[in-house]
């Protein structure tokens, strides 16, 4: 059986906690929602900040909602040259031990001492997809993306749950070397 | 025989032919050494131009030498979105039909009709490396990089002759999706 999907490019993004969208934009703030995002439940929001680093400052970077239980800088390896912080390839969430930054919105800065990381690649997928595909959560496997630019990605990590939309995530370097427009098919290999 | 050699990624860059550097820097001028690159004669400059497409400009790009016949400027697909340009994956010196772009230098202007390429992937070899490798000028092969973001790349092309030195040459893009550090040793797979 083909094991099949759509591929998706994430650019550069921020999560927040509900306090940081406090010190950031305001007590009672609430973040304003622009666009649906394809996982169930997520969604690019109007609001944009600046990361600054100990070199340089990325500029206009989005914000996604909803909040979360701690704040996460996703960027580019591009990005960590200019803020000067080591590029650390991490799963969402896993933050230990990653490096910091500052934040600054418009009515406050938040200094995080952890959260800056380039994001693993991964695939969403549904419990029912991933059971499909004789997959489970956590699991390792290799995706085939067609084209001019064709790559093999190693190393993509499966993410298996109820809450999830069958789709890949990688960010726009890596896309952007690959070729990959979004909504491509691709495909598991050995 | 293990088929390896060091990889190396590739930023934004312009080579220039001896008409254009006189346009952009004036009558007479020569471009300045900065520093070597890999490839014998081939040498960084310390001038740099902008790039100016349809929808938006590519500040301080450098300029490449020697002088070439004709006029290429080498883009990551990312700057092709911010000039407003199709992004053409095309190898060094096949310009025909690919988009132009207007350079900016300190002297004047020059309206290139062809010459913005995202550069395909590929391999220098000397005519010496590529016998041992049994592969020949044109070959087509795939490349694995090791690594947290390893892949493999497909449709890498090689590139031999007397005048190159063994190395592969991605974009940044490219790399910096697949975790590539200059000087990575990588390998031919099937």
């Amino acid at each position: 059986m083909a094991k099949q999907f759509p591929i998706a490019n994430s650019n550069r993004h921020i999560h927040l906690s509900a306090a940081d969208i406090e010190t950031l934009f305001g007590a009672g703030y609430e973040l304003t929602h622009m666009k649906d995002l394809s996982q169930p439940g997520q969604f690019a929001c109007t609001e944009v900040l600046d990361i600054k680093g100990p070199k340089g400052v990325v500029s206009k970077v989005r914000v996604l909602g909803p909040a979360r239980k701690q704040s996460q800088v996703e960027v580019l390896v591009a990005d960590t040259f200019k803020l000067g912080v080591p590029a650390v390839i991490r799963d969402s969430g896993k933050l230990e031990g990653t490096p910091g930054c500052t934040l600054v919105g418009p009515c406050g800065e938040v200094e995080l001492t952890e959260g800056v990381i380039v994001a693993a690649r991964h695939i969403h997928m549904h419990t029912t997809d991933a059971e499909k595909f004789g997959l489970k959560d956590g699991d390792i496997v290799n995706v085939e993306v067609p084209g001019d630019r064709g790559v093999i990605f190693k190393n993509v990590l499966v993410r298996a749950s109820d809450s999830y939309a069958l789709e890949m995530h990688i960010d726009t370097e890596e896309g952007n070397g690959a070729g990959v427009k979004n909504g491509m098919i691709v495909s598991i290999v050995e």
